[in-house]
């Protein structure tokens, strides 16, 4: 069948077959379809929607079209934890090393960090020596001895995500429902998990600014892995506020590991906690009740911080830096950001705290920039708090102190301070099974 | 402003200004926009539409995108008879010598035939020597001193359109109402005509099969051609039959100057009456009853087919066809093709019957392709006659007997025939001013 063909049916509303998309995605990657063919149909789709047997056909041809992890090779069970990507969000760092604690093998590909979003591959390599490039025996190995390993994504997984994604980019064709969910989910069922945790961000910080489209987003996810053999969940949890108190890479490191000491933020703890037990849970450890004692019982009896340190050694990093974070290198440079008046903090522009970040040179505006790990943002006050005029809101870190000036714009830009308190929000707002 | 932003305004439902239109052709023209960028921004326009400004504003970028013919050098009122094209579609050969046998002058650009339909530049070279490319200087010559010349479309007229409709070819969005209206009244005002009739077909062998819609192509056509300063008006005529009784490049020529000689088919002579009515009733030349009267007499004086012979020899073509077009050449080997049944011709697939002609070698199924002018089709029975079992429907020309087989099937299987007569249809449904 002709690309045409299969632009003019979904533009005209029809279902496409699995042979169809299949074929177009192949065609496509092959360079036989055109990017003036996938861009209609891609903006067809945006138009038309897609139903979920389309969107998992899209899925699987988006896996299928480069290299897939084979982890035939790991005894156990196998669980992965996906967020949609958020601000703050250092949360692999602090679930992976629990639910390996509790003898759940965690064979992890992560992203690395992109405009306001960062990510855990940046986190780690802010650990000295970290090697996030492991070769396929190696990777095996430690997930076999160790419970856990953490690698970036090969450049030949799904590459017909990678090329789709850049012409989506460009042609106003991103925020589609089954181009999303197909883009992420694409990638995740190439690597070779058993259970899948979704983490669907909601509000200012995420893809997602509500909670309606959240569900939707979560729903079709878990359909998809669901029809490709995997158990899912999602859960739906806030990202109207940064997580935690840190944005950056040396700094979330360092808060991750005080989470794993028991005393990380609330907020921070509480997440980690519910992704842990849902992961757990999910790989058929026992009741939710039994999994969320196990789960605290890992965070307090230190064991999952020496799962931590233990996959920090086998990577190649410093796994002392894990007992004394205080050792990591911190930025040359310091500024305190207060507050201009005194009132409720009611609101954050939470997608621009995470260009702050950015701007001080703790993320990328585009894939081939190199980012300064020392660099970041650590949070006095956040959503809900009182603060007084003079009084800290934040503390910027940076190398290069001509970099302070717009971050502070920004931050302060995005900050609302009212007289009245905000109304509070939940922290995690639903579980979709 | 960037491609992105204008793709995304009007995927969202927006509406463009005038300059973010022609930023957004000017830069496809420059390559600055890029085929994927035009093609989701094309899909869009499908999904949404455009207002009349908006339409007007494309047509007008897309005329400005090259060359412009300027007819200043010649004097007097200039009118154009534009039809959106169909089968048999012979009427600008009759109704330019009509027009400008009376003192209305006809400056023509015309196009080629492509798919099932045929170009008036393909008809005239059925003439020996006929020469329809011409330089500024003579093309204007001939105007001012026979009142008419007829020459292909420049290769620099709206290259934007050429780059477009390349594009929407092969990304399924051919059938959105302001870009089809944008590419034919792009093309059009670049010519330098003061009026312009519009002859927008409807039915089986028009790209418009439903009357609403050639409704609505006209009337934004009409309004385009006003706010571009042109004075406008347009027919819609029915196109769910052949026009006339031939179909191909020399036969339609033969049919033409029976036309012009007062002899020719019922349906064609009562077009070519009204279009030649209306172009001189636009022309300020008189109420539309004095015009048909003028326009009667000039056929029967044999002045319109005098004017004709003047531009064939003026444009290098052999004026004593005209006369005498028996000489014209013609196909080695004919085909009669027969009623399988008695009954009444109810429907003919009008699409179909220009496909059959193509396969004789009368058209093109890419612009690339060579055409034989001799071969084509001569109809015995219309759609409403009776027919015997075994008695003509048709008469196929062809050089080369082994492409008669496919010819007749395609035909018969786009031929009706049945018991009961059908019921009466139109020939001019519309005037639209």
């Amino acid at each position: 069948m002709r690309a045409y063909d299969i632009i003019k049916k979904k533009r005209d509303g029809g279902e496409l077959s699995d042979g169809e998309i299949r074929a177009f995605v192949e065609g496509y990657v092959r360079g036989e379809v055109a990017d003036h063919q996938a861009s209609a149909f891609c903006m067809a789709v945006w138009f038309r929607g897609m139903s979920d047997a389309e969107t998992t056909a899209l899925t699987l041809a988006i896996r299928d079209s480069g290299e897939r992890l084979d982890c035939s090779g790991i005894d156990g069970i196998r669980v992965d934890k996906h967020s949609t990507g958020g601000v703050g969000d250092k949360t692999s760092l602090v679930v992976a090393p629990i639910v390996a604690s509790l003898g759940v093998k965690v064979a992890k590909m992560s992203g690395r960090g992109l405009g306001h979003t960062g990510g855990t591959v940046d986190k780690l390599e802010a650990i000295p020596g970290f090697c996030t490039m492991l070769d396929k025996q190696t990777f095996e190995r430690i997930v076999s001895e160790v419970g856990i390993a953490i690698v970036g994504q090969s450049a030949e997984l799904a590459p017909a995500d990678k090329k789709l994604y850049a012409l989506r980019d460009v042609t106003a064709t991103v925020d589609s429902m089954p181009l999303i969910a197909s883009s992420i989910m694409g990638k995740k069922l190439a690597a070779d998990d058993d259970c899948i945790v979704l983490d669907v961000k909601t509000g200012s910080g995420a893809f997602m600014k509500s909670v309606d489209e959240s569900r939707e987003l979560a729903r079709l996810m878990v359909e998809i892995g669901k029809r490709a053999g995997k158990k899912m969940l999602a859960l739906i949890t806030d990202m109207d506020r940064p997580l935690g108190r840190t944005i950056g890479n040396t700094v979330e490191v360092v808060e991750a590991i005080e989470t794993l000491q028991g005393k990380g933020p609330e907020d921070l703890t509480a997440l980690c906690v519910a992704l842990a037990t849902n992961m757990l849970y999910l790989s058929g450890k026992g009741s939710m009740d039994e999994c969320e004692r196990l789960v605290r019982e890992s965070i307090a009896s230190g064991e999952a911080l020496r799962v931590l340190a233990r996959m920090v050694e086998a990577q190649g990093g410093d796994a002392d830096v894990i007992a004394h974070p205080e050792r990591l290198a911190r930025a040359p440079f310091a500024r305190t950001v207060v507050a201009p008046r005194s009132g409720y903090i009611t609101r954050v522009n939470t997608e621009d705290y995470g260009t702050a970040a950015l701007l001080l040179g703790a993320g990328r505006k585009a894939m081939e920039d190199t980012i300064d790990p020392t660099a970041g943002i650590v949070l006095a006050v956040k959503t809900g708090d009182y603060v007084r005029a003079g009084e800290p809101i934040a503390t910027l870190y940076a190398s290069d102190e001509s970099l302070f000036d717009a971050a502070e714009r920004t931050l302060l830009a995005a900050t609302e301070i009212e007289d009245t308190a905000p109304q509070a929000r939940p922290l995690i707002f639903e579980r979709v099974e």
